[in-house]
């Protein structure tokens, strides 16, 4: 990763302040809102199906994240990915708790199948309950061993040609072709609620103006994690970094990000 | 715009805490709550079409903003709408959005047509998109025009007969007639999600205990704008100023009204 | 209440990390989830039919609270609560609103007299409203008298065989049999919007670990009065109050716990 390509893409982002429609979950929708507000991009949250098309089309990038699924939401989630598709907006996938349940499995696995997200973004035991491969599913211990995620991830990508993000320790971002790392974060970032949906929505923004997915998507992450060092030196505890983190969002600069970039 | 009416208006929703009925979107649904408790009104949000109409029977005012509509949640709606109307309590409405989506368009302008809303809040182009006449709605930079923010304010009242609050680097608050305006505020609270709608919430609350609803929403207005820049001297970014402007809510004082009101 | 008893509870939450199901209401799903991620367990929320009694076979603890209650959600907290009986996990019902409305007060009854929750936390008013007598029902302003919150309490959980929680200047926690107080607290902390049911998710943590829900029940309740406490000295007002809240909940020793214990 390299400093000046992260600092581009978030200028642009600044500049274009891109729109965001995230159909999203109910947990997360206000911080998932002030993040991207934070980094220059414009947020707008809309289910109803009579509307759904038409502010995806208003949209430079589309978020389809299922944290609090229920069967009204996924007819408005596919209508907006139709919506997307024509008019050739991205889509970036966010399967909260894919394996928990069957109904998300499935839900996550439809629209997949349906919809082919440009962008899927995860944990390692999220992306690997998605691939259908009964075989090679692992318990819950082989989450923490990064060669499973990072196996996941890429054949996440080659099956479905797109790219995967696979948060951790180490994010994981690949299109099966190529993958790349992103060292920074902090071990108090999973104990926000909504911490990887954000980092969704970041991937979002940075899409919207970028049509290297791999590399925008890199570059999101980077900008989280780098975002959440810097954070952290002045918090006490989660609370005050989830504030902190959206205020560094809000005024990082290039200077931050190449004394921070691992 | 005087200190001292603020100061009267603001006692008053301390003294009488009003139950302030929000039926409102899900992105601010925490931070409006937050934000009517530390002035000192007492918020509630319900929307089961089983119970809106007794809950709305119970307030001094009903917010209705349509962040996140669906139809449910318009039958519910309107159904509160009447239970205000038949009890004589302030009805106010935020369009949020109208203008993006047909939709939302469509659905504010049955809202101000059955309903009449006592005071309508918005920012210029939802004014103006409510403003059923093709020949005078401008562009998207146009929105930068204060002229076009107080014709457009004007029009709406008059022709509604009611209380319109624009919002911008100078709140306009008219009922036609008459016209305050409000220079307090800070650049950076349209970086909070939701500002707009901690805006109408308590322009509901100083509407509870005051029925002149011209000055209770220029009195509500000066408190968001003074408190802005009260909470963003000690702030570093928008999630900070999110966080100060309630603590500034919670122990606002007559004196610091006095020293920031412009 | 002693403070070797609380300790041994959190910590036994932080190891365990168990997961806790919500389905609750849409203004604090946010800071609930912040608040059980911060003082060690694992939050889920997921109301959807299809799913919820998937989910909450994998819980350790079901939370029902009808802050935001509507014919769906209620649909789904009979089956969740159905899984739970099942499953034999407690069931902690937090009936907000219970009083205000016949549809509040009519759903509140059904649960208890349907899925008999093990622990039922409230304020006194909502206890009261839910004791199905008429001539001891009083006004408004018993509420303030804290041998009104006893009764009630001590009746509710003679009635319904269970443990009430109601919280207070000096909370209750009564089985009938025996009951314990908690005289920690700020009084900041109801000016945040949620602090209840952030209360009532901390009992179903502490419930989640340990079998004796009158115990487990009066440790959280203590948790939360002393890092109330804790959290306010650093605090200018509820939004500053409701951020170190979650922080001290994160890093609460048992040196902490025995110095502000009262």
């Amino acid at each position: 990763m390299k400093a000046e390509t992260i600092w581009q893409n978030l200028e642009k982002v600044r500049k274009k302040a891109p729109l965001v429609h995230n159909i999203t979950n109910y947990v997360v929708m206000n911080s998932t809102a002030n993040a991207l507000l934070a980094i220059g991009a414009s947020p707008v949250m809309a289910h109803a199906i009579e509307e759904v098309s038409d502010m995806t089309k208003l949209a430079q990038a589309l978020v389809i994240n299922i944290g609090t699924l229920s069967e009204k939401w996924i007819e408005a989630m596919n209508i907006a990915m139709k919506a997307a598709k024509e008019k050739g907006i991205p889509i970036i996938f966010d399967p909260v708790g894919a394996g928990a349940t069957n109904y998300r499995t499935k839900t996550s696995l439809e629209i997949i199948h349906n919809f082919q997200p440009e962008i899927i973004r995860g944990n390692a035991s999220e992306i690997r309950a998605l691939i259908n491969s009964d075989a090679k599913t692992k318990g819950v211990d082989s989450i923490h061993n990064s060669d499973f995620a990072l196996t996941s991830a890429q054949e996440m990508a080659e099956k479905n040609d797109c790219v995967v993000v696979v948060s951790g320790e180490v994010d994981i971002i690949t299109n099966y072709q190529r993958t790349l790392y992103v060292k920074n974060g902090h071990h108090w970032l999973p104990k926000i609620t909504g911490s990887g949906c954000t980092s969704t929505a970041l991937v979002a923004a940075f899409c919207a103006v970028n049509s290297n997915f791999l590399q925008a998507a890199a570059n999101a992450m980077s900008v989280m994690g780098v975002s959440g060092e810097i954070a952290a030196k002045i918090s006490q505890g989660p609370a005050s970094l989830q504030m902190n983190l959206i205020d560094t969002f809000f005024d990082l600069t290039k200077a931050k990000i190449q004394e921070y970039l691992r």
